[in-house]
């Protein structure tokens, strides 16, 4: 078969099938981050793929913020397991015609967000390449164990930080060259550069043990939640209105809506259930939180799937969503 | 400046440069793996590039023995620093049209060296690319610290364990279609494609406080030997007649001589500085570390460079060594 009939996520599930779980493997393929224990100390390992022409494109980024961006991404990993970063390791293939100063700029990228996050790059490995590409290693701790995709459970409310569609709707905004169209604009493509992984939010809802379980929103919402929802074996009802939209969002989607709020990635937001009696600790805790949280809906019995519905109970036509690698483009 | 005048080991400094040690890190990018301390316990991690065409080739490699090989390499930087692998992530870039079956055969190979070796495949990323790549990053314990590159001493005696040379030869024998050339070339071949990380011999060295440098033999041991060399601040003589050869090597070598074991990579063999007090303590250890181990030569004061003498003391003319990704062919 070939892979451009299975698709990312049938090939993911054949790995796991041929990988036999380990000693002292808490958590292997599949959630945000590997969860494992050595010498009764739990780990996080995070690894990520960014590809010139896939996941960047060198018309509309720097180096400096694909090195930013390429940290962020994996410490985004890290917040969806409240986990804390410790050590990076990077390999980059590199065309050979790169100038060095180039690289040096991908770095410093690196270095901003890394003296701010605590994090060390200790290794890696460089090859000459066609395609410049960069693949990320991120290893953390789990002070207070790891928050899996898992645990949520019918009844729950759904939480997510910050605001949605923004780094999708800025990314629009520079492939029809609208960088320059004002504040609203610069802020939405700032969303798209320069994300920000929600560490501060991961580590207190883990210490706090309230989220039950947890993603970082990449892929988009929708799809998103429904990698939640099947690795915990519910359904999700989201209220439209609800959704936490930014000022800018709000004045630039246009004829989008919330298009790109549902389905849109690489907002690197958290997206957590929640029993509903710890509703008054979550309160407790927002102010630790470092980011606004929104109760966006709820969790629901698996047979009722993923619905999005308006103020009048009426669902939305769910917008078609997964970006899968290997499929083949409509 | 144009990275393929700077050179990958200029680029590697530069990258030192604008990388500040963080907390926690023994060792950080330039050895075999970092070296890292998390709440009192050593940590490894190493990471490792695969590129089609650059680091194999599909004309002579299966995804079986790819598979196996990925994870040897990553294993033998581990049996470099004296460690105990544990967890391997694995990042792949995919061309479109590859079949699911040799991905799946790929990971067969990865799991056999796994299971064998103690090391859980955790998770990774998948991509769509043009030409297939892996990056692996592995982490492992130390848990009697760690061997760098940079603790010998002029008057220690230079060690390295297995032979040298039959991989390389090996994949000529490929390159030139001899791979059906009888028992020499199939015990050639297989060390080019099934390489043996000295796992027992590294911890070995490491627990006994033998080896006070050490480094694996991937690039060549005259290259590596210049990497321990100058973290070690010393010089080194190689005596030609003592360097350990198979008996495949020698009746396949041919014209090529001492070529392919002075300047040949990928024997994945450990080379290790001793000091001279130790040796018989090494003699009562060498049960234990699963593979012979032989006495090549001599560490000296940096001024005296590095050279290879024979019986009569005569310099051997030095091959140019060095595989530079980044330089421009000659």
């Amino acid at each position: 078969m070939k892979l451009s009939e299975l698709g990312e996520f049938g090939l993911i599930e054949r790995i796991r099938k041929v990988t036999p779980k380990g000693r002292g493997v808490r958590l292997g393929i599949g959630d945000d981050a590997a969860w494992v224990e050595c010498e009764g100390r739990s780990f996080l390992i995070t690894s990520d793929l960014l590809i010139e022409g896939i996941h960047f494109d060198f018309r509309w980024t720097s180096f400096y913020g694909l090195g930013y961006k390429t940290l962020a991404v994996n410490l985004s990993d890290l917040a969806a397991m409240g986990g804390r970063p410790a050590y990076l390791t990077l390999s980059l293939g590199i065309p050979v015609d790169f100038k060095t100063e180039n690289i040096e700029k991908f770095y410093r990228g690196i270095r901003t967000l890394a003296v701010q996050s605590g994090v060390s790059l200790v290794g890696g490995d460089t090859s000459l390449s066609e395609r410049f590409f960069i693949s990320a290693s991120l290893v953390g701790h789990a002070p207070y164990g790891a928050i899996t995709r898992g645990g949520g459970k019918a009844g729950d409310d759904l939480y997510v930080t910050g605001t949605l569609g923004d780094a999708t709707l800025g990314l629009e905004l520079l492939r029809r060259k609208k960088s320059k169209a004002g504040k609203d604009a610069a802020f939405l493509i700032s969303r798209h550069h320069f994300p920000t992984a929600r560490l501060k939010a991961g580590l207190t809802l883990a210490k706090e043990r309230l989220a039950k379980a947890m993603i970082d929103v990449s892929d988009g919402l929708l799809q998103d939640l429904g990698h939640l929802c099947k690795a915990s074996g519910i359904g999700a009802v989201i209220w439209q209105e609800a959704l936490p939209l930014s000022r800018a969002y709000r004045s630039a989607a246009g004829k989008a809506g919330l298009f790109y709020a549902l389905a849109g990635g690489e907002d690197y937001e958290l997206l957590f259930s929640l029993r509903s009696h710890h509703r008054s600790r979550l309160e407790k805790a927002k102010r630790r939180m470092g980011v606004p949280v929104t109760h966006i809906g709820k969790c629901v019995p698996a047979d009722q799937g993923i619905r999005v519905i308006n103020s009048k109970g009426q669902p939305l036509a769910i917008p078609p969503v997964g970006y899968d690698h290997f499929k083949v483009r409509r």
